[in-house]
């Protein structure tokens, strides 16, 4: 078998064989194939296309790329919940003690944010001495123990894909959804999920940016689950506009916290529970949706879905205090309430907007391994379809910098659109 | 500008500027573009497409990757003649001391063998001494002072083109019209030609099998050659069964001699006659096609066109009592005459099937730099339309092993098709 045949076969339409994308995985990451091949060959994918079944043969191929985690003997069924990524969407942080409170063990390995879009390790990080790289042994003996676990993507889970993502990444190969699709499902696979929720987002604020494209990457990733024997349903929700309030590390970790309180915006609040009812009824926890829903509602009012938060932050290291005392949080130098400048209706609050200003505050990096700034960004008051006067608070920016902060003010009120007639508040979830 | 951008632009179907091509081209040629990236492009117009402005664009960024030869004080009209490449094809050989004697200096730089198809440079190294390693300064002298040179291409020539090609074969991007184009026009562009005679072959022993696909590649690079500023025609002759009778770099010497004096095979003489008064009619020598082709004639006849050969081979240090006694031309061991197995019509005679077989007995190399053995080759008798009798000389075998022997008899009869109907003759050129 040689890897310019597997190009060519691509080039000219033809579905590969599992021990075609085998062969070809197998190269990549050993560096047997170089990289001009590889790109070539994301190219022809990117611009011809792919089965579900070669999909599903290359999420395989890269999660076999590296080890690949077991955990049959360490819970009865391993449930795993992945977002596609958005501005505000701190819904992991809240789900996951909502789910293990109910009794169903979970364990997630997150990544950090990127571009426009936050990532959960950074906000677990606002929490002094919360660990994010536990090792596999750590990782299982607390799943085990403690039935939650919130933590980095080892290192040895799909090596492919990294070295796959660096190199779309420069070659004008990201946006082709059997490599998006095989990106994400190769890592919840190779992290041991027996059954995945997915939620992907669709709107201004995420990668998919219409309903037909989040449409069709949801049903591709269930494709892929199905074919790889997983159990998985996928959610479209909206990010046309940032869930909840708060956006910004620190800040969004305080009403990830509110949450398990029963306090927050409703907006959140009803998508957390939505989420929540997912994972419970796949995980065979609650017999359907509705029950998960009831269970994920108790958790909260009974206060065990906090109880296992704070469970959570001290068995990975972090000050167990910040969950009780949010006080203790870093709090920017400046914070300063922007009222809206007219009255009416909100129409828009464009989430990439303030996901890129919330960036340019020092909350995001602009590439892999800069430095970020937990304190910073932005709580936003008014929704889509609210009614506003002039004058009245429409949001908050929490800066560290004062000329950072004028930009920022400029950048999110021109992230706001109004309307003189009524304009109806967006869908939470969409199908 | 950002090489990831120009990649994203042709994967999306859009037009590159000028500036792009030439960004791109020449941050290949120096190494700040990587293969990764150069390869994911190739897979990118390969799939897309492009545009006969951009065509020309690249073209002319690889022609000035390196040296551009000036030829305008060496001659008035600098002209050259292409080969798409072939089975037996030795045109240049025949047809360069005849445009030469009729008055017209011409300078044509080669290339060598590779797969089927068979190279100017490895038949004209059948005569021991001959030079095809001139330096620029030598090809000027002898353009200037002899009005003929035959030679190989010089290494500063468009290294772009060399960097590409290599790329190309290992990452399924050769077959791309807009690449092929741009290639063979930009070595001549580089070599500095200012009129072009291309002779695109089609059929079976060709890189373009289809009438289709010669008149697609004869049409852009005439467009390529136009928005350069270059005089160019393309001819579209038959490749369907070999050129002439010889295939074997000493046999199709001697038939390129032969025909120098006046005999030889008739459908590689008329082949000649044409090709020929092109080249006068294009480079000015001519008034028209007619006139050339009457000059060519008269060429042969009167024995200058040879003289002009014997002045060449002596000017690049050949033995020149080669062109006069061909029996020094080296001779394999074994010649076979192979009878036909019957009686009629011939229908074919496979042009790759011959080429292929040649290489086989080491006419041909497989991979560049393989050695070559200049002794060997085919005769072919009977050309398609001949009438054949059962037990009539079909073709002749020149080997030096026995075993290739008898697998190059099995191959070259397999490659001739019988028919009880009378069958057309094939035409040289088409349109």
């Amino acid at each position: 078998m040689r890897a310019v045949d597997i190009i060519i076969k691509k080039r000219d339409r033809k579905e590969l064989t599992s021990q075609e994308i085998d062969f070809f995985v197998h190269g990549f990451t050993n560096g047997d194939i170089p990289d001009y091949q590889a790109s070539a060959f994301a190219m022809a994918v990117l611009l011809n296309g792919m089965t579900p079944f070669e999909t599903a043969d290359l999420t395989l191929a890269m999660a076999r790329s590296g080890q690949v985690l077991d955990l049959s003997k360490v819970v009865d069924i391993a449930v795993d919940k992945h977002s596609s990524g958005g501005v505000g969407d701190k819904t992991s942080i809240s789900v996951m003690p909502m789910v293990a409170a109910c009794g169903l063990p979970v364990g997630k390995m997150s990544g950090r944010g990127l571009g426009f879009s936050g990532g959960t390790l950074d906000k677990l990080e606002s929490i002094p001495g919360y660990r994010v790289d536990l090792t596999t042994d750590e990782f299982k003996k607390q799943l085990k123990e403690k039935g939650i676990v919130l933590t980095g993507q080892s290192l040895d889970l799909a090596p492919a894909d990294g070295k796959m993502y660096a190199l779309r990444d420069v070659t004008g190969t990201v946006p082709s959804m059997p490599l998006i699709a095989s990106s994400i499902m190769c890592k919840k696979i190779a992290g041991g999920a027996q059954a995945i929720v997915l939620d992907v987002k669709v709107g201004l604020g995420a990668f998919m940016e219409t309903l037909d494209q989040g449409r069709e990457l949801a049903e591709l990733m269930v494709d892929i689950g199905r074919l790889a024997g997983r159990k998985t349903v996928a959610l479209l929700s909206d990010m046309n506009q940032p869930l909840g309030s708060a956006v910004g590390n620190a800040l969004e970790m305080i009403e990830a916290i509110e949450l398990l309180r029963g306090r927050g915006p409703k907006d959140y609040y009803e998508h957390c529970l939505h989420v929540a009812a997912h994972v419970l009824a796949l995980g065979q926890r609650a017999k359907d949706l509705e029950e998960g829903r009831t269970m994920a509602e108790k958790s909260i009012t009974d206060g065990s879905a906090l109880e296992t938060f704070r469970t959570l932050v001290k068995a990975q290291g972090g000050d167990a205090a910040y969950v009780d005392d949010m006080s203790k949080f870093a709090r920017a130098k400046y914070v300063e309430v922007v009222n809206s400048p007219r009255s009416g209706f909100i129409s828009q609050v464009h989430a990439r907007i303030v996901g890129e200003a919330s960036v340019a505050l020092g909350a995001g990096r602009a590439k892999k391994g800069d430095p970020i700034d937990h304190a910073v960004g932005f709580l936003i008051h008014k929704k889509v379809g609210d009614k506003v006067e002039a004058g009245e608070p429409l949001f908050e920016i929490h800066a560290n910098d004062q000329a950072k902060l004028t930009e920022a003010r400029q950048a999110v009120l021109s992230a706001h659109a109004f309307s003189d007639e009524f304009v109806s508040s967006l869908p939470l979830f969409y199908e």
